[in-house]
Parts: C-alpha cells; sequence; structure tokens
C-alpha cells in the first residue's frame, strides 16, 4: 500500500501536481507548493464546496478574514493557552519530540538504547555514565542495560529513557505587527540589566512579556473569525437564525511530526463553516450537517465505501463539544481523518462576547426571544481532500500489455476538462482545434490544446492527468463537421459534431454532483 | 471627493463588502476582512484573472506555493537585506515613523512644535530643555524658537527637529519554524552571560543571529515562487520558452504608514504572473504585456479614461529593472499604483541559480542554443482591483426625486449575477421563484431568492450591490410562464419565457469580456 503513496507522489512531481517547497534550496520542511496541475485541482475542489456550502444554499453566506487577527481572538478561543504539543528533549541524543506520540515501554522494563554506529555509541555511553551515574554494556552501536521510568515513554531516535522535563509547545506561529521590533524590548531589557539573574522558566515567561505589546499569531483554523464577524454578517446581510458563515484558506500550525506528504503540513488549507441554530435544535442539525457532508466527500468518488464517519468518544471530545464526528478516509496507511463536524454549543460566542465586551447573541423576531446561538461545525481539510481524492483516484489497469495510469478524478474535478488533439498537425487540423478551444474557453471551460506525439500518447498523457475527455481532429472533421469524443475511463470513442462539442462538455460536466 | 470614499467605506460596511478585522476587538491595524458580498466580489476578479492569464492561454499555467518559503529565498531575492524603509524617532513625542514620508523644512528654518494640548506641551519644553539644552517659548500648544537641522524631515506628529538615528526596519513579518523556539537560544545565551556587556547595534546584530536558525518569512510578494519553481514547471509541464508562470494569493508586508482604506494593508492579495522570454526578445513582450493588462483593467471598467500608464523615470526603476510601466488609476485621492509591469531581465534566475547552485536556464531545442530567459512581470494588486472597481461603479442619480445608489459592476464582477424576486408572498409566486433559483444553480450561477419587503425597495436593495438583473415573478408569470427581467443600470423590464432564462443570463455574461 505504501507503494501507491510513492507512485502518487512520483507523479505529482512529475506531472506537476505537487512539489516541494523551495526545492532548489534543499526545501522547506513539510511545505509544498502545488504545481500547475495541482493547483486546478485544489481549486476545483474548494470551488465545488463553496457552491454546495454557500452558492447553493439560501442560509449560508461566505466570508474571507484575514490570517493575522487581533491576539486576544486567540486568547478567548483558548488557542494561547491551550493549543501545544507537550515537548520532550532526550539527555542523551538531544532529539525534541512530542511526549504524546512517543514510543513506550513498562516501568522497569529493560530497554536497550541504539545509535546510528559505534563512535556516536561510544560518546552517547560516555554521557550516560558522567551524568546519570549509570554504567551500560555497549554492543556495537547498541547500549545495554538501561531502565525504563515511570514517564510511560522513549526517546523516539535512540530509545534513551533519560529525558528533559515536558514543556508546552504552542503551534501557533508567532510574528510582531507594528513598527516596534518585538526584539527592541527585549534588547532594552538585556542592556538595562533587566534579566539578570534570571533563569529557566522565569527568564522565558519574562522574555513572552517582553515580546507580547506586538505579538500577533498566524491562525491555526479558519474559524475563529466567523465568530469575531457574527455579528457584523447577521446585520449587515440581515440573517436569521438558523443560518452558516463559512470560509476558505490557508491556516498554519508548527507542527513537530509531519508525515505522509501532504496529509500533515505546517501550512495548509481549510473548508469551514459554522452553522448557528437555536439551542435545542443543535442534535439535530448536527445529524443533518454530518449526513450532508458525508454525502457530499461520497459523491466525487469511485470507492465511496472507503470513507466513514466515527463518532468521537467522550474521551476524546474537547471540553467544549457536545458531540463530534469524524469524517475518516481509509489512506494507504489507515483510517484517518478528513473532516470533523461538532456541536460546539455556544461555547465559542460566549466566549468572544466575554473578552470583547460585545454583545453576540440574536435576538428571534417571531417568538421574540433572545439567546445565544449554538453551532455545528463542519471543518474539512481542503489540501487532505486533494489528497484523499488523488488517492481515490488514481488506478493502474492491462490495456494491449501495457499499464495503463489513469487518474479517474470527477469531471468536475479534473484539471483540464477536455484536450484538443489534432490528429497531425498539417493540412488545416490544428487551426481547426485551435478554434474548437477557444470556444470552450468563451464558456469559461478548461481546455488545453495539445499536439505533440503519436495520438496514443497524448490519449496516455491525459489518462494520466485525469483529463476526463479528449476530442480529437482529423481529415474526416474538415469535411463533415464531427469530431470524436473519447472518454478517459472507458476509452470508448464516438462522433460528435463540432458545432455542439461545447453543449455535450458542458452538459456532461453538469449532469452530477 | 473623500466625501465619496466615506461612501464607500459606510456602503462596504453596512451592505457586507468590507469590515474591520477583530473589529469587536477595537480592529487591528489596517487588516481588512471581507464580508459575504465582498468575498464574491474577490473571487470574481481573481477568477476572472486565473481565466484570461491561464486558462485562456496556452502559454501561461498557474501555480499555488507556500507562504512561507525557505529562508535563503528571501536572502537570494535581496529582500532580507534591502526590503526595508528607513524608520526614525521623534526624542521629543517618541513617535515612530518613516524618514522618507514625513514632512521637509530646509535646514536652518524656524520650526513650531504642535502638541494636543497645553499639558503635553509643557512637558515636551521640559524635554527640549533637559535633553537638548534648547530654550523653547510656549504659545497655548505650541512651542516655538525651534530650528530646523540638516536631515531635511520633522516628525510628523508634533513637528520636532529632534530625532533618533534612521535604522532599516524590514517590512517581512518574521517567525520561527520547528520545535525549536527561536527564544529558546536568546534564553540560552543570556543564561549563560553571552550578551552581557553588548548594546545598541551590536546586540541587536547577536540577537538576529541568535534567532536565524528557526527564523522563517512570510512571503511580501507571491512573485518569488515563480523563480525558485521556474525549472520544476518546465519540465513536469514540458512548456517552451516563451511561458509564463501565474500565481494569485495572500502577500504580508509590515507597513508602518497604512492608508486609504485597503489601499495599503499589511495583508493583501497580488495576482503575479513571471513570463520568461529569450533575451532580445523582451522588449517587445514587455509592449505586448503593457497593453495587454491595461485592456484587461479597462474591459471591467465604466470610466475607462481614469486608467492610465505611466513608465517609470530612471531613477525610479529597481536596479534589476531594465523598465517598468505602472496602471495607475485615478484614486479619489489623486492617480496611484494599481498594477506594475516590469522587465526584470535574467536577474531572479540569477540569483536564484547562485544562492541554490542549480542551473535555471533553458535550452531551445530548434535553436539549439542555451541561455538565461529575461523576464516580464504583470504584478497586479488583487485587494487594490477590488476598491478600484468599488470606486468605479459607485453612482448616485436622482429617480422620482429620490436618490438611487447603484453599484455598476461589470456583470462577471457582480457579487450575485441575479435576484430572483416573487412579486408577493402568496399564490405559489414564491414556489415558482425557488424553481427559477434552483435552475440558476444547476448553472453553477449564483442566484438570490429575495421576498422581503416590497418589489421596489428589493429593486433599490439590489441596485446597490451591484445585482446586474432582477427577475420578478408575478400572477402572470403562472399564466404564460413569463417573468420580467429588470436591468440594473437602465432599469428597464421587459418580459421574457421562463425556461429561457437561464440561457438568456447565461447569454448575458459570457457575451462580453
Amino acid at each position: 500500500m505504501q507503494d501507491l503513496m510513492k507512485k502518487i507522489v512520483s507523479l505529482c512531481k512529475r506531472r506537476g501536481f505537487v512539489y516541494q517547497s523551495s526545492e532548489i534550496y534543499g526545501g522547506l520542511k513539510s511545505a509544498y507548493d502545488f504545481g500547475p496541475l495541482g493547483v486546478e485541482l485544489k481549486r476545483n475542489i474548494m470551488n465545488a464546496w463553496w457552491r454546495d456550502m454557500v452558492h447553493r444554499r439560501e442560509d449560508v453566506v461566505g466570508i474571507d478574514a484575514s490570517i493575522i487577527m487581533h491576539p486576544r481572538v486567540w486568547e478567548a478561543s483558548g488557542h494561547l493557552a491551550g493549543f501545544a504539543d507537550p515537548l520532550v528533549d532526550c539527555l542523551v541524543c538531544k532529539e525534541r519530540f512530542r511526549a504524546d506520540k512517543a514510543p513506550t515501554a513498562d516501568e522497569g522494563a529493560a530497554v536497550t538504547l541504539t545509535f546510528a554506529d559505534k563512535g556516536v555509541a561510544k560518546r552517547a555511553l560516555e554521557i550516560v555514565e558522567k551524568q546519570f551515574g549509570v554504567v551500560l554494556e555497549r554492543d556495537g552501536k547498541d547500549l545495554k542495560g538501561a531502565v525504563a521510568g515511570d514517564r510511560g515513554y522513549l526517546c523516539p531516535n535512540c530509545g534513551s529513557p533519560w529525558l528533559s522535563a515536558e514543556r508546552q509547545f504552542n503551534l501557533m506561529f508567532r510574528s510582531s505587527l507594528g513598527a516596534t521590533d518585538a526584539m527592541d524590548g527585549v534588547a532594552e531589557a538585556i542592556e538595562q540589566g533587566a534579566l539578570e539573574g534570571l533563569a529557566g522558566r522565569d527568564l522565558r515567561a519574562k522574555l513572552d512579556e517582553l515580546m507580547k505589546p506586538s505579538a500577533v499569531y498566524l491562525r491555526p483554523e479558519t474559524a475563529q473569525a466567523m465568530f469575531v464577524q457574527y455579528d457584523n454578517v447577521l446585520q449587515s446581510m440581515s440573517m436569521k437564525v438558523p443560518f452558516g458563515i463559512a470560509q476558505m484558506g490557508k491556516s498554519f500550525r508548527n507542527e513537530i511530526t509531519v508525515e505522509h506528504f501532504i496529509f500533515r503540513s505546517v501550512e495548509f488549507e481549510q473548508m469551514e463553516m459554522e452553522f448557528f441554530c437555536e439551542p435545542g435544535t443543535d442534535d439535530a442539525w448536527m445529524d443533518y450537517w454530518r449526513d450532508e457532508r458525508m454525502k457530499w466527500w461520497k459523491k466525487f468518488a469511485n470507492e465511496p465505501d472507503k470513507f466513514r464517519l466515527r463518532p468521537h468518544e467522550p474521551d476524546e471530545l474537547a471540553h467544549y463539544a457536545k458531540g463530534c464526528y469524524d469524517v475518516e478516509y481509509l489512506y494507504p496507511w489507515g483510517w484517518g481523518e478528513l473532516e470533523g463536524i461538532a456541536n460546539r454549543t455556544d461555547y465559542d460566542l460566549g466566549k468572544h462576547a466575554k473578552y470583547s465586551g460585545q454583545k453576540l447573541d440574536y435576538f428571534d423576531p417571531t417568538e421574540r426571544k433572545r439567546y445565544v446561538p449554538y453551532v455545528i461545525e463542519p471543518a474539512a481539510g481542503a489540501t487532505r481532500g486533494l489528497l484523499v481524492y488523488l488517492i481515490d483516484a488514481y488506478h493502474e489497469e492491462e490495456v494491449d500489455g501495457e499499464t495503463r495510469a489513469v487518474l479517474r478524478l470527477h469531471p468536475q474535478l479534473a484539471p483540464i476538462k477536455v484536450a484538443v488533439l489534432p490528429l497531425t498537425k498539417k493540412d488545416g487540423l490544428p487551426e481547426l482545434a485551435r478554434k474548437v478551444v477557444d470556444a470552450f474557453f468563451r464558456r469559461g471551460i478548461n481546455a488545453k490544446y495539445d499536439e505533440q506525439h503519436s495520438i496514443g500518447k497524448r490519449y496516455r498523457r491525459h489518462d494520466e492527468i485525469g483529463t476526463p475527455w479528449c476530442l480529437t481532429i482529423d481529415p474526416q472533421s474538415l469535411e463533415d463537421g464531427t469530431i470524436t469524443i473519447r472518454d478517459r475511463d472507458t476509452m470508448e470513442q464516438r462522433r460528435i459534431a463540432i458545432d455542439g462539442a461545447v453543449r455535450e462538455v458542458e452538459d456532461l460536466l453538469h449532469q452530477e454532483a
């Protein structure tokens, strides 16, 4: 199954879906760039979400808020205090890791430390003896005779049980806004000797305090803006509860553990919606959105059975959530999250009302009552959605003794909708083909003119990037005004009139989903 | 003319185009959120750009790169060293300001310092006497008897000539990536006493050095990614020079001077394209893109005469640029930039090749020669484009003794394309209206059902937000299957068949631009 991921990562780079960020500089840890086809696929997924969640609904409107928000937003939301991972340093090999993702051993169990080579193991032996007064036995790259402590975990790099205290590492990227560089205050304090004698936690706390006046954060989720702008949207759009506010865009998390290509990266895109409803109706709306969202993911999929809903266990729920379902997908490495649908109750509006001093409630004009709405939040990963549909679409089959790789992307998601191919480069075929392409452009359909290499090669090339239809212009086209349309999945061809080609493709595109 | 800006800012908030970011928390300096109508307008502008610059062209492809790139990118591009404003502190009132934007006075000229009130002026009098040994004469809120120095500028707040040295303030937002918090190194150095005895510039330099290992920056422009991924795009898409790489998205600049609503803000969106061509053909391509881009802006405008091209003077040109044109718009406060079209020569590819050690050139297979392409860059402001088209569209006129405010937005840019209005809420009119709305949704056209208030009020409401067509369902519709279509600009109405309504609007939408 990991073989499938290798093929997809390779296809992504080779055909212009996803590149490593800043690759010529050795890459940036867990950041990715979307190439010419990837950006189209991502746009198509996000535009489909926007169409279905915003345009086609009377009760949902969109916003697009700034990524840098007022820092009080993150105090109110709890992200400044609580959005942190427990980080630990290995005192032997200096690896920094997440305690909650580390390998575990029972207290008192014998553990073996393993290093890259004998030399490193030798140096580790000395460190352990000198610093912890324990003599281990070296066997090549291994050190034996260590005993697991009561912490329940070991260094994931070398297996050592000698670890620093856990410290909370906030996942939000911090920056500094305004003419006052945050480091000005630090420099001033140092010059004035105000930090002398401070160490450890006290020093860090003092440094944080000095940075605070200009500190801003990159949003770790798009969601909070919908609560912060709830009243502006309510007023300016004359909304009536129940209604929703949707947003798509970039979020940032300084993840220590990144994994599985674009599955978990430090910069990613989300598609989130906050649906405000009357308390008491929230359970019904939760069920509604859970089912709607599940249907949505499945309707673009070849294998809808690889999507499932998983209710959170009570001990898994965030403290403010009344209930939560994950839409999970069966990735090559197992089931994993794609979207979460949570009942956030009135927690967020209540918090922001308290921290801002503004009323964030709702007056129901027909029932003549006032309340703070409950919120159902379907929060989906757009970057993850792209990965899911690539995995879902990738297919290999034997055709005429050769392996055909085909991306069976839903036509609405395919980067290029139609390839327009003159059979040869002469006899007026290219000219006619370009006219056909232009007709598609005029209707806003992404078409691609392609005349390089044999027609068979061109079909394969477009199969591999998921182009649903190839239109071929051949000598007969000049005679009777017809062209062939070839289906990517069945490879079947039939002749249609040139004049009807745009309408034909438009109808095929709009017929589903 | 500033009156017009007030009306637009007010309309933006009242009707859900633009809100201040984090408004309930007192707002965040110069950051804005796009409301339900603003996000649609912005999407329409950016989608039109993408359609015309990417989809409709065989020679341009798109990418979408990460906002956080490898820090070496900004060393190579020159942004780390040179992308800075000269900042100065007033030693009297403590205002921090940009030297190059400050008011000026001739050396030796008599200058008057002015403060908020007498009390502040009194305290300033003491500061000047104590710190600079100069006795000024107080007259209410003014201090007289000061003399301008040789620096050529004064504090923009109080008029003082007593100023700190200029220092370079980099406009890039800095953050820290990875498990090593940048402040860890600083804390360690303080604990070890490594900063003792350092002050001023030396201390700042040492602090910057300690922060550097984990420092990352928010991109101040989208442009560099196209150079960094030039070779990946070239290879994966089999491009042939001349070709372009386009990107749209957020950029961030820690601007000290922000102005004119969303005209200059710290977080904004760009639409940029790098067009790679053979040296020697660059002048012709420069002319081509200059004219194309000018045409593009004008085609959506009511008043194309308010757009002009301004060639940069030789002393205005960036050191790497061979030539540059600004597309300027006549804003209510005067002519200002909207887009720049620059001939960047082979500067950027050359720099990134040097800093990365990778070859970033091109082998021309027909001419059998190798060269580093020259680059023409049309770099447009998307956020600014939104402001320009709002200003261009805003129109007031007298109708039946009342003032009608109408946003004459190009139909392709209008947030809502058609309002579907049942004349009354009974007799089956709402049901029929909803069927009409659904038909539009199925074709991906953003329609809005609206039944609140009188039909006249609804027309005005949609005039004010720029909806080009109102479709009214009345009792006759039930009898003969026709509805009225009302034109926003002429206010003329005519009856059309319900069955043909979608096609009618589709044709109107696609006919221009």
